[in-house]
């Protein structure tokens, strides 16, 4: 190794603590430091490449240091790189605005933006919470789907379902409700949680304010799927109770399972729509949160009504996250980007097949770009997943399974050729598991 | 106004619902669009001017579209504009973090990252409340000061005291204890505080994880200040009770206050402070949680120990964010920066004096870069801030007061000139009041 990659490492690890990482792990597999992106691959100092096939935590679209992404934000940061988002507006944040509201589901007309996942999160609760309040009711409960991942602030936490994150932190978490989630990809699974659904809402229904789903697929969640069937049920048991739908597509969002958005495979239009990662491509924090004019309406009064939404983040708006956001959306339109993807998904499909002849997997599972093979568990204290990461890294494809399920969410610029590589390097590091 | 300002507002008004804003009052007070920034000002599309008193929230430090740091965020857009933090790192990280820890207080050792104040503040909140835990205690409440505000996420909330931004979302927050702060600047007042705080921590002290304070100033409750014995005896009080002290100085930091972190004018070292904001230079999201080897050591472990601390945002560690960070500090080093202030500190000392000869000013109050007059409360309906800001505005200067508090937090690349001209605009606001 490059001895500044040395230098480099050591002075990471007596500085930085890195997130949703065991830094002791580091004492046995070393930190990689990047020195450069291009298209799907990150280049560390020896100029080894990485198929970056997790799109760095699912947020990169059009590959790294993509040429036209650039060019915009150059452009922008000569222009303005930042203004006060209250009192004050800007070009690219109205242009991203309008856009957004075009290619969402009907419905969905005002946009409120905030800077990560889980704030968006937070926003779309306080929002249904503040709703319902203006209005004279006061239902406190959120509801969520097991298994959920919504973000890690307290109130996103708190809704979530995955207890690796969430369990330590019992004691300053409020309380929510959970539902369980469709077991599997069939209608009849999605009848059954809809069923469980529907029991909770006749008995706690006026007391809560919003159900809140991941569309299509749990992604933190092992990459859990389930079926449209169960988001257009859950519409009607909202509706009939008066609480919001929660659509958080931060994850799941811009083309991921093969449209555009998730919800769209369900022709449900949600109450609040939640977006992040790709939306700047993944190139910068951004999020927003969509919703109806019926909400909006809910908090536009004289100010001393005091109904107004104070919410607010101080780079709220951001136009340098705005003018990447703008540029992806340019990509999306001028290069087709969602019928180009179905050859790549059908191409998916088939390179998946080979997983499922292997005696250690327990299913195989798609949906769109999002594509996972779920080991058997053995043993719970081996962690495969490292195992098959460190396995993948040498072969030059990054992978991160998420405990025994090893997935892929690719940039969408991978050619069929590097898809075939990266489920290569995935099936030998499978094959490679000794003992399993 | 232009035909392309005025389509602008009304797409803007179709689209967007602004932060901290009630949306009814651009029936009245119209929106401004900001085409360009350049130094101090920012441009409308008339190519009117406005001094950015407020640094846009408080945010930017050494002007808007500064060309250094936009050379620099060009270059790294060209190198590396993401990657993901778990795994993997890059130099503009692991420079930062190491300038991070040699400026700010002793002690203070190990970065973690997240992308804005609020997210900085429940990472630091979930890592004292995890510490405890990981050690085999359970101590379920914060403690925070009277009129605080930490961030608009529920945790932040909930350690937040104003009212206003606070009390519609009863229901939904954690339960945390509040405590007095320091009436205004004498030493008196800080012991009196600290008097109350150990009354509460001989109480409760056995279930409280950490006090959480913003350092000298009070922002968003109306620029309230305290003399720094209040942190010293704070420091002692969590010392005896072993009661970590989170020090918020998001706002307060990188200069704001006169040094480089207002902790340091009390000599005292936090367990985590949380900087954002000025961060950046005001250009991107970015948020640091600074925290001490030995809070570090207690996750420090096997993985199967489960005491990893397991948050994460997608773009935590953004190198863009970071160059920018990097740039910010290169002009604090290059510039002298907080010496060169120190004659601008002196400047709006006696710029301010004029303002205690009003009738209608209750008080004048001063810490570092960040003065404040504040307006005798009369008629709680009266929005006095509003008259204000549309007055200055016509003047070219934009203040946004905070209710009856008038204040400046101006970029420090201001000339004397600009202060006494940001200073005349707010002091002709306040004559102009009819029937105050």
């Amino acid at each position: 190794m490059q001895e500044n990659a040395k230098l480099l490492i050591d002075q990471d690890l007596a500085h930085i603590w890195h997130p949703c990482t065991q830094m002791k792990d580091h004492e046995v597999i070393p930190l990689i430091p990047i020195r450069r992106g291009e298209g799907a691959y990150l280049f560390d100092f020896d100029d080894n490449s990485y198929i970056d096939a997790v799109s760095s935590w699912w947020v990169n679209l059009f590959g790294h240091c993509n040429p036209y992404i650039n060019q915009k934000i150059k452009e922008q940061v000569d222009t303005l790189e930042h203004v006060i988002f209250a009192g004050f507006t800007h070009e690219p944040i109205i242009k991203l605005s309008k856009r957004l509201c075009e290619i969402t589901p009907p419905g969905l007309s005002k946009c409120f933006y905030a800077d990560n996942g889980s704030s968006a999160i937070e926003v779309a609760l306080k929002m249904s919470f503040q709703y319902h309040k203006n209005r004279g009711e006061k239902r406190p409960f959120f509801v969520s789907l097991e298994n959920s991942y919504h973000g890690e602030t307290i109130g996103a936490l708190s809704v979530g379902d995955v207890k690796l994150y969430k369990e330590v932190f019992e004691g300053i978490l409020i309380q929510t409700l959970q539902t369980p989630v469709p077991e599997n990809q069939t209608e009849e699974a999605a009848e059954v949680a809809a069923k469980a659904l529907e029991t909770l809402l006749n008995e706690r229904g006026y007391e809560i304010s919003a159900l809140i789903i991941e569309p299509l697929v749990q992604c933190a969640g092992g990459m859990h799927m389930y079926h449209p069937l169960y988001i257009s049920l859950a519409r009607s048991l909202c509706d009939k109770h008066g609480i919001h739908l929660i659509a958080d597509e931060i994850a799941v969002g811009f083309g991921r399972t093969g449209t555009m958005f998730a919800c769209e495979q369900a022709g449900v239009s949600p109450d609040f729509m939640a977006l992040s990662k790709g939306l700047t491509g993944g190139y910068l924090p951004l999020s927003v949160v969509l919703t109806t004019n019926e909400i909006y309406d809910a908090f536009y009064c004289d100010y001393h009504e005091l109904k107004s939404f104070l919410h607010s983040h101080s780079y709220t708006g951001n136009p340098l996250a705005c003018c990447a956001a703008n540029a992806a959306l340019d990509i999306f339109e001028n290069e087709h980007i969602i019928e180009k993807n179905r050859e790549k998904i059908a191409f998916i499909k088939v390179q998946l097949e080979r997983f499922k002849a292997l005696a250690c997997v327990k299913e195989v599972r798609q949906t769109g770009m999002i594509a996972a093979v779920e080991l058997h568990q053995k043993d719970t204290q081996r962690r495969v997943n490292l195992e098959i990461f460190q396995y993948a890294l040498s072969k030059g494809v990054l992978l991160r399974p998420l405990g025994n399920v090893v997935y892929f969410m690719p940039p969408y610029i991978l050619t069929c050729k590097e898809i075939e590589m990266m489920m290569d390097a995935a099936y030998e590091a499978i094959v490679s598991l000794k003992d399993f």
